[in-house]
């Protein structure tokens, strides 16, 4: 996982068009190279006007149940991006975070077909609208959903800004009020947890390009400041200033980040 | 996640009947404002004659795969809890703990459908009575069903008390011989395992109202002690008296809980 | 878990159709007794010729999606186990090492049919074949499916030895550039990743013999020598020599082992 940069931003509004391009061409190619592969790549891309309809048609597919179809789930997805235009900015964003952050990741078509912390993290930003509209038994649903599939649990309150990285993903828990600023990368198994002692506003605000390693609990209604850093296997109980580097159960701060 | 109170015993069985008409009649409400649910929710509660046949409905719709359909399952949680009525008390005392102690729960329709630590526990009640019947192969089945749909991971063998909450679930590992009170909260990532040096009785003993906090690993043939609490990362290696609360890599006591 | 040994290695090589007739014998004594199972016994393992097909069968059972079906990958690993007849001697060799090493293990069939280590490291030797033979699209796809259906996440390239038990398993992370020895056994929720800070070969090597216990990461491009154990919850941040036992956040060396 390499630092975040804030090119990716540029990035997404220039290269709207540019993304789906690479990835229908890459898919192209593939469904040649494995045959296994063409019904899906034809049906989930290739025969797809846009990246918006790809996308709801791939994240559909994954997530339909014998009582929900894909079909009626495809529906609720358009439906949020037609309304929400921006939904649809800030996954583009998600996914060029994760080519440029991700040094396993060589291909938007990876992260678009198979990446579990993009494709949960998109269907966070359908289920956070359909909180926002009042819609809230089936938000609640599909944040069940996303968890079953992905394993990712975050409320459909939380609030997640643009170009967020979710690496691997497994295990991730965010909570009703927690809030996470741009350019953050969360690894997985980190939790933006509650402490039990307090209702109401109770959840980490985590500022902007903060890095979250592996395996973190922050809990509390505490502030993560802009580039801060978090090492692997901490418990951060208090709040971290901008540009610290904090590790350890409980978290303490071993570093000035200079960048 | 609040402190469990004795509230719930009571709550669990003055209410049942409540709980259901609850349920009930959430689900006929949800269902006219989202008719993308209305199908589930008619089929899974609406047309279900109890809460007992609707859970297993749910559940057996949840594990169902291409080789053993939801209707083989549903007859095997329907046989079950028609056997041993203790099951769906046990079943309903965990859905009223999980209001109480969960600040982010608002109402029972919303546990029923989609907590994946209630539904987990569900179904791992029934892989307990299987065991007990020494059907083993079936309760080895049903424990590899919830540990790929929902991440959590129960011996059949484990013994887990009643009003327990699993909050978001994802990563829990219980092992064999382990046993959780009555009342006790795990978050998710928590680990009741062994030490790897001891075979036969060589997992944890929790005693009631016990707090695990996420990502905590208790292992070894310990006891920990009614309403102690163990906060979030602590590996905890060797026995907490009762009320106290230990925290740290390896855990030590920082306190003595007075309520 | 129960340290390793090198019976295992023997065991594999001599009782090759042993295992096959035991899964076998056990499947039909378990169709009898369970009606429920009968259906899935019979098709992934009465009915097959070998303990390789009934393996295929039952993997790409589990994988299957409405876009890639069974059949389609049931060719795949066919494929790849008839190609690289290797890739089945270490699967035998997995599958024995976890009835050597689980004491909550008592037959092969409860392996074969049940444990997500088992039948996740299974798909991984065939999606790490896919890579070598430069089929990354399909490689990265499997890979994907792992994931999701296992929580196992596991870089195709990443170099696993023989005889390796993931127990539990749920969270497990590999990264692209590691490499794990004969013999070694990882808990769950175990990381073998990146710092961020490098780019190429940047993931850890693992001796053979090594013990990895619940919850561990080890970052970066470090060695952990033959026979070392690293203690639940760890962050282990450098190497660590032959035998030696380290724990904590950061891990440090406690220990030595003279078995």
């Amino acid at each position: 996982l390499l630092p975040p940069s804030n090119k990716f931003l540029k990035a997404a509004s220039a290269h709207r068009s540019q993304v789906w391009e690479e990835v229908r061409s890459a898919a192209l190619k593939l469904s040649e190279e494995e045959p296994i592969l063409a019904p899906m790549l034809t049906t989930t891309i290739i025969k797809q006007p846009s990246f918006s309809a790809a996308l709801a048609y791939h994240l559909a597919t994954l997530i339909e149940t014998p009582t929900i179809s894909a079909d009626l789930w495809r529906d609720v997805i358009v439906d949020a991006t037609a309304r929400e235009p921006e939904i649809n900015m800030l996954i583009e964003a998600d996914l060029v975070a994760v080519m440029e952050r991700d040094p396993a990741c060589d291909n938007y078509l990876h992260v678009f077909l198979d990446f579990k912390g993009f494709l949960g993290l998109s269907l966070h930003r359908v289920s956070h609208w359909l909180w926002n509209q009042n819609r809230r038994g089936l938000a609640y649903n599909l944040q069940s959903r996303i968890s079953q599939v992905f394993a990712i649990d975050i409320h459909p309150a939380a609030q997640i800004g643009k170009s967020v990285l979710m690496d691997h993903a497994t295990g991730i828990v965010i909570g009703e009020t927690a809030v996470v600023g741009d350019g953050c990368s969360l690894l997985h198994g980190v939790t933006l947890g509650g402490t039990g002692k307090e209702k109401g506003d109770r959840h980490p605000k985590l500022g902007k390009n903060v890095l979250i390693g592996t395996g973190v609990s922050v809990l509390g209604n505490i502030t993560i400041g802009d580039g801060a850093k978090i090492g692997a296997g901490s418990v951060v109980l208090k709040s971290i200033p901008p540009g610290a580097t904090a590790v350890g159960v409980p978290a303490k701060i071993v570093g000035k980040s200079i960048e």
